[in-house]
């Protein structure tokens, strides 16, 4: 077969202080080089053929300069003129790698772009999909955002029938995920979202109270059907504040992000930390990466099964084609997508 | 025996907003009521004398108004016109409850009056000082203050040999504590205090580091000594900033007090809450009420035993009679205290 185009997303240049990636300028995508899949050299690995990519806030906190590693979520690696990285599954065409064979089904960090050779597995997952799940799944509540969701709530929720628990911000992340777990072990839930559309969605899969914080302060939503044991933060600022306000005492707040802050450059004054002492208050910091380890087996066996047997609902937000990863970026970043968002880079 | 005084510190005003407590004023001494030592009446509890009073920042949290109940350390039991109440030790000079007897010295929450009459022994215990140690003890490392410490250091630190800890502000109360737990674990110590003596008294006890956080500033000795793996916060505000900012990733900070904030109407702005995340810091609020119970035992075999061998050191500053108690109060609030504050009521 003769080379073929391989397109690919690039990270162009670094975005202008805390401002939104624009696509064409920060992000571009690029079809000028070729690869010859029968061909290409394998040096011991293998060719990868991406099927789906993840789009999460997490790709805004690497467009940074290469010399800032502190106080974010990721390494930089986003080096400029590289292509933009994030959470994946492609299918083997072609391996040297004993451990792999063309077919099989692989999920982790994966570049933008259409075939890659990749020298070994390090990082990287065999998928089995027994339960003929749709691949973008396994970026989705069966991937990284919803490893989020289950080993941090497993982790630290001490979710107790009756209590009520504060999810924000719902609708496209982990935390339609969080909403479901939460009503698996009885508790209430109240869930925020950013439109209307998602705040539907939060009642379909069993939210008690859902609300769209941009009409609704949440404030006055936390007096009336709180007080909270648990609090499940995606937002920080003013959200935080009005959590720990309504706080039960022992309450634990579980901090995925603080998602008002990214693009301010002086954050919210939070002016009720003292609260955190009388209440007895627990808050929790963590990294999904270092908790998988103690439930990577359970959730494989677990969330697979129940999302093909309906138990475990969510949504999508498709972005057809590598073309448009860079206004699919953009619009998890403003919160216009309207389920977890992924790209169909192509089929098998 | 003919009735004799029986001198008692009494709340008597609300002191106005976050200003201190003014002896005379606020608190006043008061020794116009009499008591008949033999004639009392019991109704079947027993009469007790005050040995021993402990002066901790709590005693100001209670000076406030009665409808005034959240977000506090302690309930506003402090009502005004009535005896101020603290940790304390006394003995019992007559008995008709069968669970105590004459002679027998009994720990807990007393008022600040020389003899009371008790109705029964809920939420007091029998301490039994095998050690004979003084009974002074017994309101410091051995009781409320130590608990903190013991409690807290065993149920949130997670201490691993080899880690730092920075203990904020030593000297006076239950950080002195702090740092001799941390150095039986193996941590290097960097802790802070608000004059040369306590400082002197740190490096005494085992402090690595110890330095005068009034003429040298947090940030500084942090990030030459850090980064802290565990952080004891009795400040908050600007010292706990920049505890955030020397954590490394996983560090457990122990929400103990926040001074800092007590007597500023606005508290100050913690800028890098968002380092929690990327950090996975773990924010501890507790209480010694509710940890005691599963430490209780372990303490009381543990402490008295160490005091009494010398493993375990402290500094008392004493205050003889209960006239000098509103005084004592103000020296704890503003600092000026050169170790555990104590008022000796009386010799048995």
């Amino acid at each position: 077969m003769a080379p073929r185009k391989n397109g690919r997303l690039l990270f162009n240049e670094v975005p202008q202080g805390s401002s939104y990636p624009v696509p064409g300028k920060t992000t571009v995508y690029d079809d000028s080089e070729k690869i010859d899949l029968d061909n290409v050299p394998l040096n011991g690995g293998f060719l990868l053929k991406t099927l789906v990519l993840s789009i999460d806030p997490y790709i805004r906190g690497r467009m940074r300069d290469i010399s800032r590693t502190n106080h974010t979520y990721s390494s930089p690696t986003s080096q400029e003129h590289r292509e933009v990285i994030a959470h994946g599954v492609g299918v083997v065409v072609r391996s040297e790698d004993a451990t792999v064979k063309a077919g099989d089904h692989i999920y982790g960090f994966l570049d933008f772009v259409e075939y890659s050779v990749k020298p070994n597995m390090q990082g990287l997952k065999v998928l089995k999909n027994e339960e003929n799940l749709p691949w973008s799944v396994y970026v989705g509540v069966a991937g990284m955002p919803g490893q989020t969701a289950y080993t941090a709530w497993k982790e630290y929720a001490d979710a107790k029938k009756g209590e009520t628990v504060f999810v924000t911000t719902g609708g496209g992340k982990q935390t339609m995920f969080v909403v479901q777990l939460a009503k698996v072990d009885g508790l209430k839930v109240i869930a925020c979202a950013g439109s209307d559309e998602k705040v539907k969605f939060m009642k379909e899969i069993g939210a008690d109270v859902a609300f769209n914080y941009k009409t609704t302060p949440v404030a006055e939503v936390l007096k009336k059907e709180g007080p909270i044991d648990v609090y499940w933060d995606n937002v920080g600022g003013e959200t935080l504040e009005a959590a720990i306000n309504a706080a039960s005492t022992g309450a634990r707040l579980i901090e995925c992000g603080m998602s008002s802050d990214y693009n301010n450059s002086v954050p919210y004054h939070v002016k009720n930390l003292f609260q955190i002492i009388p209440k007895s208050l627990k808050v929790y910091g963590f990294s999904v990466t270092a908790l998988l380890e103690k439930y990577v087996t359970a959730f494989y066996e677990e969330v697979p099964k129940k999302l093909a047997n309906g138990e475990i609902k969510y949504t999508e937000d498709v972005t057809q084609g590598l073309e448009g990863a860079g206004e699919a970026i953009l619009a998890v970043l403003k919160g216009t997508n309207t389920g977890k968002k992924v790209i169909l880079v192509a089929q098998e």
